[in-house]
Protein backbone atom coordinates (compact mmCIF):
# COMPACT_ATOMS: atom_id res chain seq x y z
CA UNK A 1 0.00 0.00 0.00
CA UNK A 2 1.41 3.60 -0.84
CA UNK A 3 1.51 6.61 1.36
CA UNK A 4 -1.88 7.69 1.47
CA UNK A 5 -1.16 11.03 3.49
CA UNK A 6 0.33 12.13 -0.01
CA UNK A 7 -2.61 11.71 -1.45
CA UNK A 8 -5.06 12.97 0.61
CA UNK A 9 -2.53 16.15 0.55
CA UNK A 10 -2.87 16.21 -3.28
CA UNK A 11 -7.01 15.80 -2.96
CA UNK A 12 -6.73 18.60 -0.24
CA UNK A 13 -8.63 16.43 2.43
CA UNK A 14 -7.84 14.25 5.43
CA UNK A 15 -10.16 11.43 6.10
CA UNK A 16 -11.09 10.35 9.41
CA UNK A 17 -12.10 7.18 8.08
CA UNK A 18 -9.27 5.79 6.11
CA UNK A 19 -11.22 2.63 4.83
CA UNK A 20 -13.75 5.26 3.26
CA UNK A 21 -10.41 5.48 0.99
CA UNK A 22 -9.48 2.64 0.51
CA UNK A 23 -13.00 1.40 -0.75
CA UNK A 24 -12.86 4.23 -2.63
CA UNK A 25 -9.65 3.19 -4.34
CA UNK A 26 -10.80 -0.26 -4.75
CA UNK A 27 -12.06 -1.42 -8.55
CA UNK A 28 -14.09 -4.79 -8.40
CA UNK A 29 -11.76 -6.62 -9.64
CA UNK A 30 -9.93 -6.55 -6.34
CA UNK A 31 -12.86 -7.92 -3.73
CA UNK A 32 -16.26 -7.05 -3.00
CA UNK A 33 -15.51 -4.51 -0.95
CA UNK A 34 -15.10 -2.06 -4.02
CA UNK A 35 -15.68 1.60 -5.18
CA UNK A 36 -19.19 0.52 -7.09
CA UNK A 37 -21.48 1.95 -4.90
CA UNK A 38 -19.61 4.95 -3.87
CA UNK A 39 -19.02 5.77 -7.66
CA UNK A 40 -22.53 5.59 -7.98
CA UNK A 41 -23.45 7.91 -5.27
CA UNK A 42 -20.29 10.37 -6.19
CA UNK A 43 -21.43 10.59 -9.55
CA UNK A 44 -24.75 12.12 -8.29
CA UNK A 45 -23.30 14.49 -6.03
CA UNK A 46 -20.14 15.39 -8.75
CA UNK A 47 -23.47 16.05 -11.25
CA UNK A 48 -25.19 18.28 -8.51
CA UNK A 49 -22.32 20.60 -7.41
CA UNK A 50 -21.39 21.14 -11.07
CA UNK A 51 -25.02 21.80 -12.02
CA UNK A 52 -25.44 24.00 -9.17
CA UNK A 53 -21.71 26.08 -9.65
CA UNK A 54 -22.62 26.53 -13.52
CA UNK A 55 -26.51 27.97 -12.67
CA UNK A 56 -24.69 30.46 -10.33
CA UNK A 57 -21.81 31.53 -12.57
CA UNK A 58 -23.52 31.56 -15.63
CA UNK A 59 -26.90 33.45 -15.17
CA UNK A 60 -27.53 33.83 -18.61
CA UNK A 61 -26.86 30.73 -20.36
CA UNK A 62 -29.72 28.36 -21.36
CA UNK A 63 -30.67 25.43 -19.87
CA UNK A 64 -29.39 23.87 -23.12
CA UNK A 65 -25.86 25.12 -22.86
CA UNK A 66 -25.86 24.45 -19.54
CA UNK A 67 -26.32 20.66 -19.60
CA UNK A 68 -23.94 20.78 -22.50
CA UNK A 69 -20.92 22.46 -20.22
CA UNK A 70 -22.11 19.96 -17.61
CA UNK A 71 -21.58 17.34 -19.97
CA UNK A 72 -17.80 18.39 -20.95
CA UNK A 73 -17.26 18.78 -17.08
CA UNK A 74 -18.31 15.37 -15.89
CA UNK A 75 -17.58 13.48 -18.55
CA UNK A 76 -15.49 10.30 -18.39
CA UNK A 77 -11.71 12.02 -20.28
CA UNK A 78 -12.49 14.94 -18.15
CA UNK A 79 -12.51 13.18 -14.65
CA UNK A 80 -9.47 11.05 -15.52
CA UNK A 81 -7.61 13.94 -16.51
CA UNK A 82 -8.60 15.02 -13.20
CA UNK A 83 -7.45 11.35 -11.78
CA UNK A 84 -3.82 11.58 -13.29
CA UNK A 85 -3.26 15.41 -12.19
CA UNK A 86 -3.66 13.90 -8.57
CA UNK A 87 -1.82 10.70 -9.89
CA UNK A 88 -4.28 8.49 -8.57
CA UNK A 89 -3.27 5.51 -10.92
CA UNK A 90 -0.56 5.18 -8.31
CA UNK A 91 -3.13 4.34 -5.65
CA UNK A 92 -5.81 2.05 -7.22
CA UNK A 93 -6.26 -1.47 -5.98
CA UNK A 94 -6.91 -3.64 -8.77
CA UNK A 95 -6.96 -7.42 -9.15
CA UNK A 96 -4.29 -9.03 -10.85
CA UNK A 97 -5.92 -9.50 -14.09
CA UNK A 98 -6.49 -5.77 -14.72
CA UNK A 99 -3.12 -4.63 -12.84
CA UNK A 100 -1.85 -6.87 -15.74
CA UNK A 101 -3.52 -5.13 -18.65
CA UNK A 102 -2.27 -1.76 -17.37
CA UNK A 103 -6.21 -1.16 -15.64
CA UNK A 104 -4.47 2.04 -13.35
CA UNK A 105 -3.95 3.84 -17.17
CA UNK A 106 -7.39 3.14 -18.40
CA UNK A 107 -9.86 6.22 -18.64
CA UNK A 108 -13.21 4.65 -17.42
CA UNK A 109 -11.32 2.95 -14.05
CA UNK A 110 -9.62 6.32 -13.25
CA UNK A 111 -12.80 8.39 -13.70
CA UNK A 112 -15.34 5.71 -11.97
CA UNK A 113 -12.39 6.31 -8.59
CA UNK A 114 -12.24 9.98 -8.83
CA UNK A 115 -16.38 9.45 -8.47
CA UNK A 116 -16.11 7.26 -5.68
CA UNK A 117 -13.33 9.93 -3.72
CA UNK A 118 -16.07 12.17 -3.98
CA UNK A 119 -18.60 9.72 -2.06
CA UNK A 120 -15.99 8.75 0.26
CA UNK A 121 -15.43 12.19 1.40
CA UNK A 122 -19.22 12.70 1.79
CA UNK A 123 -19.27 9.66 3.97
CA UNK A 124 -16.79 10.41 5.92
CA UNK A 125 -18.02 14.58 6.58
CA UNK A 126 -20.58 16.02 5.05
CA UNK A 127 -22.21 17.17 1.51
CA UNK A 128 -20.08 20.46 2.04
CA UNK A 129 -16.87 18.70 1.97
CA UNK A 130 -17.40 16.54 -0.59
CA UNK A 131 -18.81 19.70 -2.97
CA UNK A 132 -15.83 21.97 -1.48
CA UNK A 133 -13.61 18.77 -2.74
CA UNK A 134 -15.50 18.62 -6.53
CA UNK A 135 -15.04 22.36 -6.71
CA UNK A 136 -10.99 22.06 -5.91
CA UNK A 137 -10.21 18.85 -8.00
CA UNK A 138 -11.61 20.53 -11.27
CA UNK A 139 -11.16 23.86 -10.64
CA UNK A 140 -9.28 24.31 -13.57
CA UNK A 141 -11.95 22.57 -16.01
CA UNK A 142 -14.54 24.62 -13.95
CA UNK A 143 -12.93 27.95 -14.18
CA UNK A 144 -12.00 27.33 -18.03
CA UNK A 145 -15.73 26.38 -19.58
CA UNK A 146 -17.84 28.52 -21.03
CA UNK A 147 -21.14 27.35 -21.29
CA UNK A 148 -22.83 29.74 -23.93
CA UNK A 149 -19.58 28.94 -25.86
CA UNK A 150 -19.96 25.32 -25.73
CA UNK A 151 -20.07 23.81 -29.30
CA UNK A 152 -22.38 20.91 -30.14
CA UNK A 153 -21.83 17.45 -31.23
CA UNK A 154 -22.30 16.08 -34.28
CA UNK A 155 -24.65 13.87 -33.96
CA UNK A 156 -26.92 17.01 -32.66
CA UNK A 157 -26.10 19.37 -34.88
CA UNK A 158 -27.16 16.88 -37.86
CA UNK A 159 -30.49 15.74 -35.87
CA UNK A 160 -31.34 19.53 -35.46
CA UNK A 161 -30.29 20.12 -39.20
CA UNK A 162 -32.56 17.36 -40.60
CA UNK A 163 -35.19 18.17 -38.10
CA UNK A 164 -35.48 22.14 -39.06
CA UNK A 165 -35.26 20.66 -42.97
CA UNK A 166 -38.54 18.63 -41.91
CA UNK A 167 -36.03 15.70 -42.71
CA UNK A 168 -36.46 11.93 -41.40
CA UNK A 169 -33.83 10.76 -38.59
CA UNK A 170 -30.56 9.96 -39.52
CA UNK A 171 -30.05 5.77 -38.54
CA UNK A 172 -26.97 4.60 -37.07
CA UNK A 173 -25.89 0.96 -37.38
CA UNK A 174 -23.22 -0.47 -36.13
CA UNK A 175 -21.10 -2.35 -38.86
CA UNK A 176 -18.68 -4.05 -37.17
CA UNK A 177 -16.86 -4.10 -33.37
CA UNK A 178 -13.54 -5.54 -33.31
CA UNK A 179 -10.74 -6.19 -30.79
CA UNK A 180 -10.68 -7.61 -27.67
CA UNK A 181 -12.78 -6.02 -24.64
CA UNK A 182 -10.41 -3.32 -23.57
CA UNK A 183 -9.71 -2.33 -26.99
CA UNK A 184 -12.64 -2.60 -28.92
CA UNK A 185 -12.62 -0.60 -32.32
CA UNK A 186 -15.93 0.10 -33.61
CA UNK A 187 -17.36 1.18 -37.33
CA UNK A 188 -20.64 2.67 -37.60
CA UNK A 189 -22.89 4.14 -40.46
CA UNK A 190 -24.89 6.94 -40.07
CA UNK A 191 -27.40 7.07 -42.61
CA UNK A 192 -29.13 10.31 -43.81
CA UNK A 193 -31.45 8.65 -45.71
CA UNK A 194 -33.65 11.72 -47.37
CA UNK A 195 -30.47 13.04 -48.61
CA UNK A 196 -28.94 9.92 -50.32
CA UNK A 197 -25.98 10.24 -48.03
CA UNK A 198 -24.66 7.45 -45.68
CA UNK A 199 -21.18 7.93 -44.22
CA UNK A 200 -19.21 5.55 -41.41
CA UNK A 201 -17.09 6.41 -38.91
CA UNK A 202 -15.19 4.87 -36.24
CA UNK A 203 -13.96 4.85 -32.74
CA UNK A 204 -12.97 3.08 -29.74
CA UNK A 205 -16.37 3.55 -28.63
CA UNK A 206 -19.84 3.31 -30.48
CA UNK A 207 -20.33 6.89 -29.18
CA UNK A 208 -17.32 8.14 -31.42
CA UNK A 209 -17.73 6.21 -34.05
CA UNK A 210 -21.25 7.88 -34.45
CA UNK A 211 -19.67 10.99 -33.57
CA UNK A 212 -17.43 10.38 -36.28
CA UNK A 213 -20.13 9.23 -38.60
CA UNK A 214 -22.38 12.01 -38.12
CA UNK A 215 -19.63 14.54 -38.90
CA UNK A 216 -18.78 13.26 -42.40
CA UNK A 217 -22.15 13.68 -42.91
CA UNK A 218 -22.56 17.34 -41.68
CA UNK A 219 -19.21 17.85 -44.06
CA UNK A 220 -20.46 16.04 -46.65
CA UNK A 221 -23.83 18.51 -46.87
CA UNK A 222 -20.85 21.36 -46.42
CA UNK A 223 -22.86 22.37 -42.92
CA UNK A 224 -20.10 24.41 -40.87
CA UNK A 225 -18.90 24.13 -37.83
CA UNK A 226 -21.14 26.04 -35.90
CA UNK B 1 -53.55 33.07 -11.04
CA UNK B 2 -54.67 30.44 -9.08
CA UNK B 3 -54.32 30.31 -5.69
CA UNK B 4 -50.74 29.39 -4.86
CA UNK B 5 -51.55 28.91 -0.86
CA UNK B 6 -53.12 26.04 -1.96
CA UNK B 7 -50.12 24.59 -4.18
CA UNK B 8 -47.58 25.31 -1.48
CA UNK B 9 -49.68 23.34 1.58
CA UNK B 10 -49.91 20.29 -0.91
CA UNK B 11 -46.48 21.08 -1.03
CA UNK B 12 -45.19 21.18 2.40
CA UNK B 13 -43.23 24.07 1.83
CA UNK B 14 -44.09 27.88 2.05
CA UNK B 15 -41.96 30.12 -0.52
CA UNK B 16 -40.85 33.42 0.96
CA UNK B 17 -40.44 34.38 -2.74
CA UNK B 18 -43.40 33.32 -4.90
CA UNK B 19 -41.85 35.01 -7.58
CA UNK B 20 -40.00 31.72 -7.72
CA UNK B 21 -42.63 28.91 -7.34
CA UNK B 22 -44.70 31.15 -10.13
CA UNK B 23 -40.95 31.10 -12.42
CA UNK B 24 -40.94 27.33 -11.79
CA UNK B 25 -44.74 26.74 -12.50
CA UNK B 26 -43.72 28.72 -16.21
CA UNK B 27 -43.44 26.75 -19.49
CA UNK B 28 -41.28 28.13 -22.02
CA UNK B 29 -44.07 28.41 -23.95
CA UNK B 30 -44.91 31.27 -21.83
CA UNK B 31 -42.31 33.38 -21.92
CA UNK B 32 -38.35 34.02 -21.16
CA UNK B 33 -38.64 33.95 -17.33
CA UNK B 34 -39.42 30.21 -17.37
CA UNK B 35 -38.68 26.86 -15.65
CA UNK B 36 -35.61 25.30 -17.66
CA UNK B 37 -33.01 26.32 -15.81
CA UNK B 38 -34.83 25.65 -13.00
CA UNK B 39 -35.33 21.87 -14.32
CA UNK B 40 -31.74 21.34 -15.38
CA UNK B 41 -30.70 22.25 -11.32
CA UNK B 42 -33.55 20.26 -10.09
CA UNK B 43 -32.82 17.68 -11.76
CA UNK B 44 -29.36 16.98 -10.26
CA UNK B 45 -30.92 17.74 -6.72
CA UNK B 46 -33.63 15.08 -7.39
CA UNK B 47 -30.67 12.78 -8.52
CA UNK B 48 -28.36 13.44 -5.53
CA UNK B 49 -31.47 12.82 -3.05
CA UNK B 50 -32.81 9.75 -4.28
CA UNK B 51 -29.00 7.94 -4.96
CA UNK B 52 -28.15 8.92 -1.54
CA UNK B 53 -31.72 7.34 -0.03
CA UNK B 54 -31.11 4.68 -2.24
CA UNK B 55 -27.79 3.97 -0.82
CA UNK B 56 -28.71 4.59 2.83
CA UNK B 57 -31.66 1.97 2.64
CA UNK B 58 -30.28 -0.64 0.94
CA UNK B 59 -26.80 -1.32 1.76
CA UNK B 60 -26.41 -4.57 0.13
CA UNK B 61 -28.10 -3.28 -3.39
CA UNK B 62 -25.51 -3.80 -6.10
CA UNK B 63 -24.37 -0.51 -7.64
CA UNK B 64 -26.42 -2.07 -11.09
CA UNK B 65 -29.49 -2.48 -8.60
CA UNK B 66 -29.13 0.98 -7.41
CA UNK B 67 -29.03 2.60 -10.84
CA UNK B 68 -31.93 0.76 -11.84
CA UNK B 69 -33.64 1.70 -9.17
CA UNK B 70 -32.72 5.45 -9.24
CA UNK B 71 -34.21 5.61 -12.93
CA UNK B 72 -37.25 4.22 -11.89
CA UNK B 73 -37.81 7.01 -9.42
CA UNK B 74 -36.45 9.63 -11.81
CA UNK B 75 -38.66 9.20 -14.81
CA UNK B 76 -40.71 10.89 -16.82
CA UNK B 77 -43.74 8.96 -15.68
CA UNK B 78 -42.84 8.65 -12.18
CA UNK B 79 -42.84 12.57 -12.16
CA UNK B 80 -45.72 12.91 -13.83
CA UNK B 81 -48.32 10.86 -11.45
CA UNK B 82 -46.33 13.11 -8.22
CA UNK B 83 -47.39 16.14 -10.42
CA UNK B 84 -50.73 14.31 -10.64
CA UNK B 85 -50.71 14.19 -7.38
CA UNK B 86 -49.94 17.60 -6.77
CA UNK B 87 -52.33 18.58 -9.36
CA UNK B 88 -49.72 20.50 -11.24
CA UNK B 89 -51.90 21.06 -14.21
CA UNK B 90 -53.92 23.16 -12.45
CA UNK B 91 -51.24 25.77 -11.86
CA UNK B 92 -48.95 25.56 -15.14
CA UNK B 93 -48.23 28.39 -16.81
CA UNK B 94 -48.31 28.06 -20.71
CA UNK B 95 -48.24 29.88 -24.18
CA UNK B 96 -51.94 29.87 -25.46
CA UNK B 97 -50.54 26.91 -28.29
CA UNK B 98 -49.76 24.56 -25.24
CA UNK B 99 -52.71 25.51 -23.28
CA UNK B 100 -55.11 24.14 -26.25
CA UNK B 101 -52.95 21.39 -27.14
CA UNK B 102 -53.48 20.27 -23.59
CA UNK B 103 -50.18 20.79 -22.55
CA UNK B 104 -50.84 20.71 -18.94
CA UNK B 105 -51.55 17.34 -18.87
CA UNK B 106 -48.58 16.18 -20.82
CA UNK B 107 -46.21 13.97 -19.06
CA UNK B 108 -42.88 16.17 -20.01
CA UNK B 109 -43.91 19.25 -18.96
CA UNK B 110 -45.59 18.11 -15.68
CA UNK B 111 -42.24 15.88 -14.88
CA UNK B 112 -40.23 19.51 -16.28
CA UNK B 113 -42.16 21.85 -13.26
CA UNK B 114 -41.92 19.15 -10.65
CA UNK B 115 -37.72 19.50 -11.11
CA UNK B 116 -37.90 23.05 -11.26
CA UNK B 117 -40.47 23.26 -7.95
CA UNK B 118 -37.11 21.40 -6.29
CA UNK B 119 -34.94 24.22 -7.73
CA UNK B 120 -36.97 26.55 -6.60
CA UNK B 121 -37.38 25.31 -3.12
CA UNK B 122 -33.93 24.99 -3.01
CA UNK B 123 -33.14 28.52 -4.10
CA UNK B 124 -35.47 29.99 -1.35
CA UNK B 125 -33.85 28.49 1.09
CA UNK B 126 -31.51 25.81 0.98
CA UNK B 127 -30.35 21.85 0.18
CA UNK B 128 -31.45 20.49 3.37
CA UNK B 129 -35.00 22.03 2.42
CA UNK B 130 -35.12 20.62 -1.00
CA UNK B 131 -34.08 17.41 -0.27
CA UNK B 132 -36.86 17.01 2.40
CA UNK B 133 -39.35 18.04 -0.71
CA UNK B 134 -37.98 15.43 -2.54
CA UNK B 135 -38.56 12.90 -0.10
CA UNK B 136 -41.75 13.94 1.28
CA UNK B 137 -43.72 14.54 -2.77
CA UNK B 138 -41.66 10.88 -3.80
CA UNK B 139 -42.63 9.18 -0.37
CA UNK B 140 -44.69 6.54 -1.54
CA UNK B 141 -42.56 5.67 -4.24
CA UNK B 142 -39.48 5.72 -2.78
CA UNK B 143 -40.98 3.22 -0.04
CA UNK B 144 -42.33 0.63 -2.16
CA UNK B 145 -39.09 0.81 -4.69
CA UNK B 146 -37.22 -2.77 -4.28
CA UNK B 147 -33.91 -2.11 -5.67
CA UNK B 148 -32.71 -5.76 -5.41
CA UNK B 149 -35.94 -6.58 -8.10
CA UNK B 150 -36.05 -3.99 -10.46
CA UNK B 151 -36.81 -6.02 -13.48
CA UNK B 152 -34.64 -4.72 -16.25
CA UNK B 153 -35.88 -3.88 -19.33
CA UNK B 154 -36.24 -5.84 -22.67
CA UNK B 155 -33.20 -4.15 -24.33
CA UNK B 156 -30.73 -4.39 -21.84
CA UNK B 157 -32.02 -8.29 -21.29
CA UNK B 158 -31.38 -8.98 -24.83
CA UNK B 159 -28.16 -7.40 -25.35
CA UNK B 160 -27.08 -9.54 -21.95
CA UNK B 161 -28.81 -12.29 -23.64
CA UNK B 162 -26.93 -12.02 -26.77
CA UNK B 163 -23.38 -10.47 -25.14
CA UNK B 164 -23.38 -14.19 -23.25
CA UNK B 165 -24.16 -16.17 -26.43
CA UNK B 166 -21.36 -14.28 -27.96
CA UNK B 167 -23.62 -13.02 -30.46
CA UNK B 168 -23.29 -9.21 -32.19
CA UNK B 169 -25.56 -6.32 -30.73
CA UNK B 170 -28.95 -5.66 -32.02
CA UNK B 171 -29.34 -3.05 -34.57
CA UNK B 172 -32.23 -0.76 -34.11
CA UNK B 173 -33.59 1.35 -36.80
CA UNK B 174 -36.51 3.87 -37.23
CA UNK B 175 -39.15 2.67 -39.51
CA UNK B 176 -41.52 5.40 -39.56
CA UNK B 177 -42.11 8.55 -37.58
CA UNK B 178 -45.63 9.49 -38.15
CA UNK B 179 -48.10 12.18 -36.55
CA UNK B 180 -47.47 15.94 -35.13
CA UNK B 181 -44.77 17.06 -32.58
CA UNK B 182 -46.83 16.31 -29.61
CA UNK B 183 -48.27 12.64 -30.81
CA UNK B 184 -45.65 11.14 -32.87
CA UNK B 185 -46.07 7.63 -33.19
CA UNK B 186 -42.79 5.99 -33.68
CA UNK B 187 -41.79 2.45 -35.39
CA UNK B 188 -38.92 1.01 -34.65
CA UNK B 189 -37.26 -2.02 -36.08
CA UNK B 190 -35.07 -4.79 -33.94
CA UNK B 191 -32.77 -6.45 -35.75
CA UNK B 192 -30.49 -9.92 -34.02
CA UNK B 193 -28.97 -10.44 -37.21
CA UNK B 194 -27.09 -13.82 -36.00
CA UNK B 195 -30.37 -15.23 -34.69
CA UNK B 196 -32.39 -14.52 -38.03
CA UNK B 197 -34.85 -12.54 -35.88
CA UNK B 198 -36.24 -9.10 -36.94
CA UNK B 199 -38.96 -7.28 -34.98
CA UNK B 200 -41.00 -4.59 -35.12
CA UNK B 201 -42.46 -2.14 -32.27
CA UNK B 202 -44.27 0.80 -32.04
CA UNK B 203 -44.48 3.95 -29.50
CA UNK B 204 -44.96 7.19 -28.60
CA UNK B 205 -41.53 7.52 -28.10
CA UNK B 206 -38.31 6.18 -29.93
CA UNK B 207 -37.31 4.68 -26.96
CA UNK B 208 -40.79 2.89 -26.30
CA UNK B 209 -40.88 1.49 -29.20
CA UNK B 210 -37.19 0.11 -29.25
CA UNK B 211 -38.40 -1.22 -25.69
CA UNK B 212 -41.35 -2.74 -27.49
CA UNK B 213 -39.50 -4.08 -30.81
CA UNK B 214 -36.68 -5.80 -28.24
CA UNK B 215 -39.64 -7.31 -25.75
CA UNK B 216 -41.11 -9.45 -29.28
CA UNK B 217 -37.71 -10.38 -29.98
CA UNK B 218 -37.16 -12.32 -26.55
CA UNK B 219 -40.72 -13.92 -26.76
CA UNK B 220 -39.54 -14.99 -29.96
CA UNK B 221 -36.38 -16.34 -28.66
CA UNK B 222 -38.25 -17.88 -25.55
CA UNK B 223 -36.24 -16.10 -22.75
CA UNK B 224 -38.84 -15.44 -20.19
CA UNK B 225 -39.06 -12.56 -18.18
CA UNK B 226 -36.22 -12.38 -15.82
Amino acid sequence: MLDLKRLQRNLGYEFRDETLLVQSLTHRSAGARNNERLEFLGDAILGFEIAENLCREHPNASEGELSRARAQLVKRETLAGVARRLKLGDYLILGTGELRSGGQTRDSILSDAVEAIIAAVFMDADMESARALVRRILREEIAEISPEAQPKDSKTRLQEYLQAQGKSLPVYQVISVEGSAHEQQFVVECRASNLGITEQGEGASRRKAEQQAAYKVLAKIGVSDS
